[in-house]
C-alpha cells in the first residue's frame, strides 16, 4: 500500500504516444510523475517517412518533452534509458545519474519498439529503418548519398546504386515507396541533369498477396494501382532471404541489386520488455490483462507498441498503431486514479477510429468509422488534417503546414542535405 | 590559350558565399561551370549561431546547391573535395568519383576556412567550432547535454558542468554568448525545474582590451554592456594556454571548470591552399593579386576566406566576412570574362558596407556607411533586415521569419533537441 500521507509516485517510462496520454491524463491527478525517456524529445513517429524523404525538417516532427510540460506540476523529466525494473523494491533501474533508481508506487511502460528482422542475415546490419528520428535522419543522408555517388559515377547504375528496396507493404512501406518516388521524379530529376534518374528503382516487397493488410481490399487496390501507376515495382508474396549492403537476396530466387534496403517490416516490443522479468509473447510484447495491468505487478501497466493489449471482444492482438497507445494511456490514468480511490478496475475498450495510408501528392486510402471509406483527394485531404491536429505542439503544426504547402505549390523539397552532426568533443 | 571552339572550363572550388558569388554571375558568360563542395548544400553561416542556440532549424540555414540552380543551364555540381590542382595538366584532383580530376581553363578556389586553434594544447580536441552546419548541430546537441547531465546529477554543477566559456570576442562569440544566455534564461530555467540554472554561466574569453574588435569605441561598450546586463562574465585581456574536456586553463593562471569551450578566435584557411603548392602568408591564407589572381597562375582566382585578399588602398588584409567573399566572387566573374573577351584585368575595390553583431532580443550593433552607427532596437531591426534579405532561397527566408517572430513572441526556442543521425549502414 503506498503511503496516503504523500503523493503517489508514478514512473512512465517512454515519452511515445503512449507515455503522453498517460502523463497528460495526470495533469490533476495526486500523483507525482517521472517521465523518462532516453531522448529529450517527443517524436511524431507518423511522419518520419517525410523527414527521410525531404519534405520535413527534422526538427518538424520532434518537441522537446520539457516544453510540453511546462504547466503541468506534477511531472519531472528524466532523459535516461531504463535498464531494468526492482519489483520487490519498486524501483526502476536508470542507466546513469546520481539518483540512478527511481521509486514507484505506480509504473506504466510505454517504451515503445524497434524494428524486427526476423534474423534475416545482414537484415539488422544493412537494414535502414524508420522508427525514430535518427533513423529518418539517417535515411535521408543515405537516400540523397546514392545519387551523388551516382552522379559521380554513373557505372554504379548498373549495379542498383539507385535501387531502393523496402520491406514491408504495411502503412510505413506504401507511404515510403510513394515519397521516394515523388522525391526522384518531383525534385532528384530536376537536380541530378547529368543523370538518368528515371533509373532509380524503387522495389516494395510484401510477404503477403496484397498491401496494406488490414484494410479492405478497395483500398488495398486502390494503394497498389496509386503505387504502380508512379512508377513503383510491388513484389506480392515475395520475401527477403539475406541481404549485403548492395544485394537483396528473395525468397524466388531472385537477387536484387540494391544500394538501399529500407526496413519497414515489422516491429519487435523495446528490448526493456524482456528485461523486466515479465511475461511477454508475441513480437517481444508484453502480456497484459483487460485492463493494461502487468500479470503479476498490479502496480504495473504496459501500453503501447512494448505492450500486447488485446480488442475487449476478441483474442486478436491490438495494433501496433498511435491511437492504441493514446487510448492505452487514457485507460492506464484512470486505473492509477481508481486504484488511489479504492475504486474496482475497468477493462480497457479499444475504440477503433480508423486507418490510414498516403501515397503521394493527393492520393492516400482511408478507412473511418461506419464503413466510410475514401481514397484519392479526399482521403489526402482527411490524412492531412488529422496529422495536423495530432501534431504535439503549435509550432510544429504551423511549421509543417508551412512545409506542406511549400512543397504542394512548388513542388520543391527544401530540407534535401546531407548532414551529421561533427562531434569532436566525447559527451 | 582555352580552345575558342569550346566554352571555356571553369571549376568553382566551395560553394559558400563566393563561390555562389561567382557562379551565379556568370551566368549568362559562355563558360561551363562546374561547382565542387564536399557538402551537397550551402550554408548561411551568418546563423549558425541560432542554430546551436535551438532558434532555428538546422535546414533553415542550408540550401541543396543543386536546387540554386536549377534554372541556370551553364553550372554542373560535383559534391566531393578537391584534394589538389595539377597544374601543369590544368586539372582539379578529386576524392573520389569516375573521373576524379576535372579540366580547367579557368579555376575559382573558394575553399573557405576552419577553426584556427594556434597549436594551444587540447583545443583542437576538445574545442567546439561553429564554422560548419554540422559544428553548430554538434554544438547545440552538446550544450543540451550538459543541461540532462546536470539535471542528472547536479553535483556536477560544481564541477563546472554547466559554465560555458566561448574564446574570442568578435561578432561569433559575442553573438553566441548573447544567444546561449538567453536560452538559458529564457527556456531552459523553465525547462529544468529542479535544476538551478542560474548557475549556469557564460564566460567570454577575449585576448584584446575590448569586444568587437574592428567596431568604434561606442559599440565595443555597447556589446560590452549589453552582455554584462544580461550576465554573461567578460575576461578582456585573457587567454586560454591549454584545454581538457572539462577545463580551461587562463594566462593569467585562472583555471576554469567548464565543461563546454566554443572557439571562436578565429579561423585559418582551408589546407587546401597548403595543398594546391601556392604561396600562403598569415593564416594559411593564398596570396592574390590585386585582380585576385594567384601569383604565377593566371587562370586562377582565390577569394573569400581562403584567399589574403587586400584593400585597394592598404596593406590590410580584408577581413573573413561574407561581404568580401561575395564581391570578390562578382568580380572575378568579370575577370573571367574580361579574360575570354581579351580585355585586361581590372583592380578589385572592396566597398565596405558595413558590420554588424547581435546580442540578443532587440539588442544589436551596427556599424553602417557614412559614419551611421546604431545599437538597441534600431540596429536589432537592420540585423534582422540584413540577415532575411540575403538568405538564399525564399522558403528558408519565410522559415527563419517565422522562427524568429515565435521566438519573439513565445520566447520558445523549438528546435531544442538532442539528434543524431543512427548510422547503421556503411555509406
Amino acid at each position: 500500500m503506498p503511503d496516503v500521507s504523500k503523493p503517489s509516485r508514478v514512473v512512465i517510462v517512454g515519452a511515445g504516444f503512449g507515455g503522453l496520454a498517460t502523463t497528460k491524463a495526470l495533469a490533476n491527478a495526486p500523483v507525482e510523475i517521472t517521465l523518462v525517456d532516453r531522448h529529450n524529445f517527443h517524436t511524431f513517429q507518423p511522419l518520419l517517412y517525410q523527414v527521410a524523404t525531404a519534405g520535413l525538417n527534422a526538427t518538424d516532427v520532434a518537441h522537446a518533452v520539457r516544453g510540453i510540460f511546462h504547466k503541468q506540476d506534477n511531472v519531472e523529466f528524466r532523459r535516461a534509458t531504463v535498464t531494468g525494473v526492482d519489483w520487490s523494491a519498486h524501483t526502476v533501474e536508470l542507466d546513469h545519474g546520481a539518483e540512478p533508481s527511481l521509486g514507484f508506487d505506480h509504473i506504466v511502460v510505454a517504451a515503445g519498439a524497434s524494428a524486427s528482422f526476423f534474423g534475416i542475415p545482414g537484415a539488422a546490419e544493412h537494414g535502414l529503418a524508420l522508427y525514430t528520428l535518427g533513423d529518418a535522419v539517417a535515411l535521408r543522408n543515405h537516400v540523397l548519398e546514392r545519387f551523388e555517388a551516382a552522379d559521380a559515377d554513373p557505372a554504379l547504375l548498373d549495379d542498383g546504386v539507385l535501387t531502393f528496396a523496402i520491406v514491408g507493404g504495411g502503412p510505413t512501406g506504401v507511404e515510403v515507396a510513394g515519397a521516394l518516388s515523388e522525391l526522384f521524379a518531383v525534385v532528384l530529376r530536376k537536380d541530378f541533369r547529368a543523370l538518368d534518374v528515371s533509373r532509380a528503382r524503387v522495389v516494395l516487397i510484401e510477404m503477403a498477396d496484397t498491401l496494406l493488410t488490414p484494410f479492405a481490399p478497395i483500398s488495398q487496390r486502390s494503394a497498389a494501382e496509386t503505387l504502380a501507376g508512379m512508377g513503383v515495382e510491388l513484389r506480392l508474396g515475395e520475401a527477403v532471404t539475406s541481404v549485403t549492403a548492395t544485394r537483396v537476396a528473395l525468397r524466388s530466387g531472385e537477387e536484387l541489386k540494391a544500394h538501399t534496403l529500407i526496413w519497414a517490416a515489422g516491429v519487435q516490443a523495446n528490448p526493456l520488455a524482456q528485461a523486466l522479468g515479465v511475461e511477454t509473447g508475441r513480437g517481444g510484447r508484453i502480456v497484459v490483462g483487460p485492463d493494461l495491468r502487468i500479470a503479476g505487478h498490479p502496480e504495473a501497466f504496459a501500453i503501447g507498441d512494448v505492450a500486447g493489449s488485446r480488442s475487449a471482444t476478441g483474442d486478436e492482438l491490438l495494433p501496433q498503431l498511435a491511437p492504441v497507445a493514446i487510448q492505452g494511456g487514457h485507460h492506464v490514468a484512470k486505473e492509477i486514479v481508481a486504484s488511489l480511490e479504492g475504486r474496482p478496475s475497468k477493462r480497457f475498450r479499444y475504440r477503433d477510429k480508423g486507418t490510414m495510408a498516403t501515397i503521394g501528392r493527393r492520393a492516400a486510402v482511408a478507412e473511418l468509422p461506419l464503413g466510410v471509406k475514401l481514397r484519392g483527394t479526399p482521403a489526402w485531404l482527411a490524412w492531412l488534417g488529422l496529422h495536423l491536429v495530432t501534431l504535439v505542439g503549435f509550432r510544429n503544426r504551423l511549421s509543417v503546414f508551412l512545409n506542406w504547402a511549400w512543397n504542394y505549390v512548388t513542388w520543391d523539397r527544401g530540407p534535401r542535405i546531407i548532414l551529421r552532426p561533427e562531434e569532436r568533443r566525447a559527451p
